[in-house]
């Protein structure tokens, strides 16, 4: 039987991370217990949170310990079970992390329907980026058409459902993303109204040509200068759902933020969002928006990396935003 | 007749206000037109607000313009009517501004029950200052009984207020104040668990000290460096009220915000409170606030500074903190 490759935690990076800070070890399969059930991963989810889990900083969940491996979303085939609900064959969404086989337990896993035409959907649209776009966008955003709202990192994996609701919602929506042929996917394939270079344009410039009248809803997955910038045009009851911090999540001392006058002025808020806070609405989001891709109504774009041992350097890439659409390891 | 003393803008305030940047002149007394009431002002209302309105910086007012009196919210007494609902002796609520006689449309006006105790209340615990208090509290601090709420300038006209309801809702109540007296005061008369004294105290180590579970609410009339000491210590859930920013009122740069990273952690949030949103909650907040006052569960205090000529160095005062109460000018 082959070996279960493993990437592991070598040690907390400082700053932005390298390859050395991961380890690569060949490891013998294990045997799932009694509830348990063996997947052999074929694709894994990289996502921005991960580089959280690499450091020590105080943040919502315990970070990764050195030497362990590296956690992440997973969809694997089961190729032992010892749990009647699962059978050699299916395929489950899990949380196996960065590794070739993993053991889990079976009431930690969700089965996928042996139907669905795109089972790493479970990852993205039809996942935890997903219902993150989903929810924040409906509970914090309260899109009203209309209104206009601004979408960071637009054409991430969070970023380019967020911007698609936002249009079925009837919301003018202007994207930022990183180059010009992001900023292409985002206007011609995704639909929004327009699409900032955050890499070639003045932010305050954009803003202002693209949303004259302000901005009522800030998608925000990157917080630091884009951030700032919006505070600048925020209309009367401005939302800001705070989902991402991706300008900072290499930073090694934590950067000020944006000064918060504008809050006030535009009886505005910020507030913070965790998908896992709004299990209760998993089945909602999976309805309304797996309607929708079936319907045509959404467009989505995965960029695949191939073999797990390039798993590093592509989060690596993510943090950069090299990646467009949601990034995935397809394990070979 | 006597004159109309006024105090009017001389010059837009560069940092810290001066008493040169007021001016004051004497008047002819001004004639009602029809559906106008000529007051003479009893008490004028100091509020920090003022400061934004006496430059030019974006804000949700337009600023006084140079050489016009300055604005705030006065008690007055009828001394001549045009309109058949305002008698000679009334005493009204209005927005007269710094001068001792203003004409007012008597629609704008609020007739006060000649039996009210305190008219100057009705600037006070019974006015703005209370009714922010009161909706910022409960409309967005959302206040549990068992929750840590923080209140900053505990000891200022809207902070003895919100800290006493937040009591009165079961929460901990911990203020920060400007020195001992204002400290004693807030534990003492107000009954607050404890107050720390920002002047002396290392804000990190008192909210250690005082909040070892984290913070649910805070209550914020400052941002600034205490804001920045909250933040570190948000609960999951936090509730933030953005109230004011004394703070930086005086600032000649916007300085920095504090990283926003713990929002997202905490899932917690900032919200800007405006008062004049919120009119439909009026009715409400005199009848809860005016009962809790009456049957003595509310201490309150005023600092009164005597002659209109004293509002500029008061008003001065006021943006140092050394106020203790709700800062108003009795007119001579």
């Amino acid at each position: 039987m082959e070996s279960n490759l493993q990437i592991r935690l070598a040690r907390r990076p400082v700053g932005e991370p390298t390859v050395a800070d991961f380890r690569l070890v060949e490891e013998v399969v294990p045997t799932p217990g009694p509830g348990e059930v063996l997947l052999r991963t074929k694709w894994l989810s990289l996502d921005p949170y991960m580089r959280g889990r690499m450091s020590e900083m105080r943040s919502y969940a315990a970070p990764v310990a050195i030497d362990a491996v590296m956690v992440g979303g997973t969809v694997g085939e089961v190729v032992a079970s010892n749990d009647p609900r699962f059978a050699v064959g299916d395929l489950a969404l899990g949380y196996g992390g960065w590794q070739r086989y993993s053991v889990e337990r079976a009431d930690g896993l969700q089965k996928l329907d042996p139907k669905m035409t795109h089972p790493s959907y479970a990852l993205g649209i039809l996942g935890m980026p997903g219902q993150t776009a989903y929810c924040a966008l409906n509970d914090i955003g309260a899109p009203k058409a209309g209104e206009t709202l601004v979408v960071s990192a637009a054409a991430g994996a969070v970023g380019q459902v967020a911007g698609q609701l936002g249009k079925i919602a009837g919301c003018r929506v202007i994207g930022v993303a990183g180059g010009s042929e992001k900023c292409r996917y985002v206007v011609d394939e995704l639909g929004f109204d327009a699409c900032i270079d955050r890499k070639t344009e003045s932010l305050d410039a954009a803003f202002a040509r693209h949303c004259p009248d302000g901005i009522d809803i800030y998608f925000d997955n990157t917080a630091g200068a884009i951030l700032e910038a919006v505070m600048k045009r925020l209309r009367i009851g401005a939302r800001i759902p705070l989902v991402g911090l991706i300008e900072q999540y290499n930073a090694t001392e934590m950067p000020k933020g944006p000064n918060l006058a504008p809050l006030l002025i535009a009886r505005a808020k910020i507030e913070g969002f965790l998908v896992s806070d709004h299990a209760a609405h998993t089945r909602d989001f999976l309805a309304k928006v797996g309607a929708l891709l079936e319907q045509g109504k959404l467009a989505y774009r995965e960029d695949v990396v191939e073999g797990l041992e390039r798993a590093p350097e592509a989060f690596i890439g993510l943090l950069r935003g090299a990646n467009l659409g949601k990034l995935l390891v397809r394990t070979a």
